[in-house]
């Protein structure tokens, strides 16, 4: 049996996801698709929508077989730690290729940029010092080195947040000496931060949250644009828990926590560096809302991203020594979900896979894990506390989802 | 000009507050009333109804002439540190004089109480420890001993809650060999924690919370036992700011804290002892509010307001290292407000007083009052981000209030 890695955070599952499947499974001629998925917290430093374990059920019922959580360590990162951990655990579970979407969908162009930075890293890093003090910020500076470099040839354009993630992808395999093989699919229509709807049945994720967070009550349906198990799994989360998971719920708590920390305290999280935790402090009892807060604290230095990914760290208490090692690999696979072909590819895997397969959360407490239970209870008083009360207790009870 | 020390929290001041005012006065035969009040955060580990700039108010328009704040090292503690706070304050003032209310009322049987105990504190102790023995909490211990040891004897009963304070009042008057002299007046009809209106005019704070607090809609009006300042104040608080401070308020951001931080962190808190950070972190997930997390915590061992004091402390961040030091004495005066007569009163009084007078934060930035502050902050939060930004600004521009 082959399986075909693919590399997601579905916050929600929507028709678009559904092509990527589709595609993924066509290009490699695989037998299983085996999604890493970020869990509750994402790598832009967002609360998903709904929690991982709905997350994983519209995974498995619209075409992947097995969803294995990435590690709140890997998923609330820059890229290139990102891939780090999503490469290793499909590496781990034996994946024969990975396909990720892209918006330049040659897998060739790719491995020629690669080549090409590799030869070139000092001017590379050259160019980025230059551009850096131009006073725009990192994730900027590298993109235009990127763009300046590689003007006149055939390279992936590295501006593209599809595109620059697929990079790290392939960087990862090939530092990991994977045998795994990169597939690309281009992706529809759909810009990644495409806030309006494209076509009649893709649109973006951040779209399809726009309407589903408008209090608008003749927004447009998202109905058209996600599959109806999506859509009904939407609706149950809603009523069962009473609402979706978005950051100004989170505000109070973050903003409670800027005022009752020391400045020293602040220091101790991962990326509060260079003075910021006065920054973060000062604008916390001013501010009225998330929103607000991000408006007053961005600069050209810290991208609104990189921003989030840090009130994230402070929202779980994520420390620097907690979060600074073992950034290389995975350590262990926490099993979500799996159809029964998924369970078929696991069952025969079983004596290859080369990390723990954790199913049930009483057999296993190494740190990483714990910080990863903590954060999903964190995530989940983000609708209040009874809600959090049942929300939290998936985490310890929930076996992995079984669809047959 | 001669002056009188009341020790208080007026959580809300009403008529019972307006005659022990009044017969401090008659019974020290003083020019002025120095109140030393509980800031945001109050004795039993609880939030003021209200801001401390509007109890302020309704005290300085019913009798009393100099409000100055106790320090949350002092205010959220013990009766025994709490006196010793309070009692300092007034000393560095320069009271002749100290009244307090009391079921007892009979000054003599205080320091007949006193010194009895104080010849046969071995005694005690030993009676002490016999009942702790029993499964009792340590007040109750205490209140069962001194009981016990003061049967047939003209002793004050120390299980009454205003007996308690006074006793050690008195007993930190004694110890800090101050000059004030201790008066005592019985308190009128309302039992501290009487919940039910008592008489006609007097009602216990206990019930005009309560009353308060209700969503029945009639509920007793709270109007005939408040000053009508006092009434107005609570109807322009609640229109100002959305609301009254209650735990339940609060329990978001306790849950969250206790979640988010690690046992180590918990039991940096002050008074977090013997495991009990596990127990407190163990119950929060699973509550739904602050009242299910106190029933689901509290033992015989760890009474309600003891529990309610260390939940203050984690919400404020409270450190052993920063609560344990200068618990002895106060180290400054916060001076809250004055009527024209406490004004000409401090003038003249300027050059004897011991303390550090501050009316302005800007000039004066030492650790304890750093403190307050946070604390303050913290509590603005209990009425959600866009009133805690108005609130907190009171903290650093309101100027001690002036009533001509």
């Amino acid at each position: 049996m082959k399986a075909v890695g693919v590399i997601v955070e579905y916050n929600p599952f929507h028709n678009g996801h559904a092509y990527h499947v589709q595609s993924a499974k066509e290009a490699s001629g695989a037998d299983v698709v085996v999604a890493v998925m970020s869990g509750n917290f994402l790598q832009r430093g967002e609360p998903a929508l709904v929690s991982k374990w709905y997350r994983t059920k519209m995974a498995l019922l619209n075409g992947v077989d097995v969803v294995i959580e990435l590690p709140y360590q890997f998923a609330v990162q820059k890229a290139e730690t990102f891939a780090n951990g999503a490469v290793s655990i499909l590496d781990a579970v034996g994946c024969h290729s990975l396909c990720f979407g892209s918006e330049s969908g040659d897998i060739l162009s790719f491995k020629k940029t690669i080549k090409f930075i590799e030869r070139n890293q000092q001017q590379l890093d050259d160019n980025i010092q230059k551009n850096i003090k131009t006073g725009v910020s990192y994730p900027k500076a590298l993109s235009l080195s990127y763009q300046e470099m590689s003007s006149g040839e055939e390279f992936v354009n590295l501006a593209k947040p599809n595109n620059i993630l697929g990079y790290h992808y392939i960087k990862s395999l090939l530092e990991q000496n994977s045998h795994i093989e990169p597939l690309t699919v281009q992706r529809k229509n759909a810009d990644y931060h495409d806030e309006h709807f494209a076509t009649e049945t893709i649109a973006s994720a951040t779209s399809i949250r726009k309407a589903l967070f408008s209090n608008n009550e003749d927004h447009p349906s998202i109905e058209q644009y996600v599959p109806e198990t999506t859509y009904q799994l939407l609706k149950d989360y809603q009523f069962d828990f009473g609402g979706f998971h978005r950051w100004e719920n989170y505000w109070p708590l973050l903003q409670f926590r800027l005022i009752q920390s020391s400045p020293n305290e602040l220091r101790e999280i991962y990326e509060v560096e260079e003075g910021l935790e006065h920054r973060l402090k000062g604008a916390a009892i001013t501010s009225i809302s998330f929103q607000d807060f991000m408006q007053q604290v961005k600069t050209k230095r810290y991208t609104w991203t990189r921003l989030q990914r840090i009130c994230v760290h402070i929202l779980t208490n994520s420390k620097k020594d907690e979060m600074k090692t073992g950034l290389e690999k995975a350590s262990y696979l926490r099993l979500l979900g799996m159809t029964q072909k998924g369970k078929e590819y696991l069952n025969k895997q079983k004596s290859h896979v080369s990390l723990p397969l954790v199913s049930k959360l009483s057999a296993f407490k190494q740190p990483v894990i714990m910080h990863d239970i903590k954060a999903s209870q964190i995530y989940s008083l983000g609708l209040g506390s009874a809600s959090a009360a049942r929300l939290s207790q998936l985490e310890y009870k929930q076996p992995p989802i079984y669809i047959k």
